[in-house]
């Protein structure tokens, strides 16, 4: 029998040839890290409803759904009509636009936090703006994040992303002093780390649920504690929900567990696949942005950019949400069952070598190694056997045509049919036949 | 004679109503900065060729171009055709994609230091990742930048952007003391501060024309002589070409110096008005970005994100270079010969109060003051008659419909014809007859 990376390679000889192209061009030949995976990633020609179609023609049900961004599925046809109807009037405008006023009212009527929203283009320059944000109404300077947390490539959270977090995450940062970081679901060793830096500490930014650190929910408890900590502290408590947002319902996580966020950030969803990041909050921290009543050493100069609020992902975001919210609660209900009826069947199939974590509509599945049993933080999640995940991954990929980006969560979308669980599910069989031997 | 002001509330009650609730939304009521201007900016609902429509249905003659993105004017046909085309085929494939790849072979066929390529969604974003690199390439820190000189909103280069350059630009920012800032066009000073700095400085970024400063070429002896000292130094010399990129030639406007540079950033018009901002440089620097041979604190870890080389983005933008190469020299000479025409003209009309700079295709007219009679760099533009320039534009825009950024300079694109100029003479002879009385 064939093994996967031979089936593979036969399989993608056009992306074979189109990748090497791709490494001349481009360093590791992709641009963005987590893209690459061995032998060499696929190239897309197409995507539509669950599938992404390579060059060669292969058609792959699509988990990673454009880093989960994607929760209507590839392409969906209310946004693409709308976004038809944009590009006849225009793509860039470049000044004061109509669709950025709807799309913010939707927002708002959602997001109570949002009582001020900024548009910026990507969900690293939101956690940029709203650390600026955090620094200029508090006067301080150290942020808090969490080991594992993921807030896009700004230098001024670029720490203790990848295990070992004891190791820079890149040589050329300036800044890394003034970033903590805090072991997630951890509340008394949280709570002693942010006292010791109490006087300087502008604010903790946190996933609710850590994203690339393992697809981890945190506790109420905990995200309880840390706002507590900082609102005594005047320090202000972000949410990052730039995967979470509009992801298990109408609206933030945040909601659902009480908590009162100064700052969230927005992303993905809400833009329905095209570029978009939100920094939006309470009225007295956002107004620092205001450049007519603040000098320019007092006010936080935050952007914008040349394509912030650009009418198409103003449109796309605000069509998205709109066909969400029409679909109802059936759409969560649908997805969140999809995601809960899997993580329980792969646990089920794997016999208690695996913990696949999650809520809602998003899975992972942690290879237990033999120091770990439980999968609380980004350090048990890569103290697992992350080589036998990208196995496992890449054995969808190869052999039956399910595509997650190996190593990283999965996600449903509306695209997806109960079919698909069970689709996956044969392939885990079969994987495991393969595994066992 | 009714003035300016009041002609633009009668033609703008729609706006007005409509910018109220945007700023009841957002801070500033808009998601760039200098998109407001007094007494309120009008609301665009749709844009083609040489035109932007306002929600009264005014019309205006945009020179502004999408922060001067769209050189071949707003929405051109074969850039609409093949981004319509795209959306059939997805908008967000979220790994390797065909497109990219495509794009990449163009550029790298017109700018010839772009060895490699990496994708981004913003300017800000491709000015963060150069100084990383070069950061890391060098294991030094300070970078230097020019008073006046923008590169996006990224914390480690918001710094001098506005006059007084003294002062600091924002609140929140924390490393500040690695960014040292140098006279435009003033060799002698700058090699002086470059000296004080030679052991710790990493690179020098520079505008080759001053584009936020001022609308103000470099001299080739001042880009040449940072050059020298760079090299020598073995500090990297960045050109930032986000503005001037394509802008006055199918290419970049170093190669018309003969300069050298060792990273490029690019943006704007080789998206064609989609989210985009390139790295691009040569080999040995852009290799640090390889997260496969460098270890996790050696490496320059460079994104990327989520909507990087999106295959919208990569097709609009090879649409663009495609059509503008299809268009071959004519193009340039046209636009070229009309910003040339555009400035004589101006110049004379106001007789010696104004000296208007740029070159090529761009365009600003400068009202000297008492103590300014030479436009030389961001100081000099920053001690003109600010407010006349504003009058000046927005006199333009409410009593004829020209549409300049107030303040901001103008651009020229393929879809304005000669006509326009003759236009822009009499709305400035008319604002002169006001003026004089």
């Amino acid at each position: 029998m064939k093994d996967a990376t031979e089936i593979y390679k036969l399989k993608t000889r056009k992306s074979y040839k189109l990748f090497e192209k791709s490494k001349k061009y481009h360093v590791n030949g992709v641009h963005h890290n987590i893209r690459f995976f061995k032998p060499y990633p696929f190239i897309v020609k197409a995507s539509s409803e669950k599938f992404l179609v390579d060059v060669d023609s292969n058609k792959y049900v699509d988990y990673w759904m454009g880093h989960w961004s994607l929760i209507l599925g590839h392409s969906p046809k209310n946004v693409k009509t709308d976004v038809r109807m944009q590009l006849e009037n225009g793509w860039m405008h470049g000044t004061a636009s109509k669709n950025s006023i709807e799309l913010s009212e939707t927002i708002s009527k959602a997001v109570p936090v949002a009582e001020k929203i900024r548009y910026a283009s990507t969900g690293t320059e939101a956690t940029m703006y709203a650390l600026r944000l955090a620094r200029t109404s508090t006067k301080r300077k150290i942020i808090a994040k969490i080991d594992g947390g993921w807030h896009g490539y700004t230098t001024d959270l670029l720490k203790t992303v990848n295990w070992p977090f004891s190791k820079s995450e890149s040589n050329g940062l300036v800044d890394e002093k003034y970033i903590t970081s805090l072991p997630f679901n951890d509340l008394e060793r949280s709570i002693k780390i942010l006292k010791s830096q109490k006087n300087d500490l502008a604010a903790v930014i946190i996933e609710p649920v850590l994203g690339g650190g393992g697809n981890i929910p945190a506790t109420k408890d905990y995200l309880l504690g840390i706002e507590e900590f900082c609102h005594k502290n005047n320090s202000l408590f972000i949410l990052d929900e730039i995967v979470t947002g509009f992801r298990f319902r109408y609206g933030c996580l945040y909601e659902t567990m009480k908590l009162d966020p100064d700052i969230v950030t927005l992303g993905k969803i809400v833009g329905g696949g095209f570029p978009i990041g939100i920094i939006s909050g309470k009225n007295e921290f956002m107004n620092y942005a205001n450049t007519s009543t603040f000098s320019k050493s007092s006010r936080a100069y935050i952007g914008g950019g040349t394509f912030s609020a650009n009418p198409l992902s103003m449109i796309a975001g605000n069509s998205t949400l709109g066909t969400i919210k029409k679909k109802g609660n059936k759409l969560y209900q649908k997805l969140n069952s999809f995601g809960s009826e899997t993580r329980k069947m792969l646990d089920k199939k794997f016999a208690g070598s695996v913990i696949t974590t999650g809520i809602g509509s998003l899975f992972l599945t942690h290879f237990l190694s033999t120091n770990v049993h439980e999968i609380n933080n980004a350090t048990d999640a890569a103290k697992c056997n992350i080589k036998k995940l990208h196995d496992y991954h890449f054995h969808m990929i190869a052999n039956d045509g399910l595509f997650f980006l190996p190593g990283k969560l999965g996600a449903f979308s509306d695209a997806h049919t109960k079919s698909d669980i069970i689709t996956m599910a044969k392939s885990t069989d079969k994987y495991l036949t393969t595994f066992k031997k």
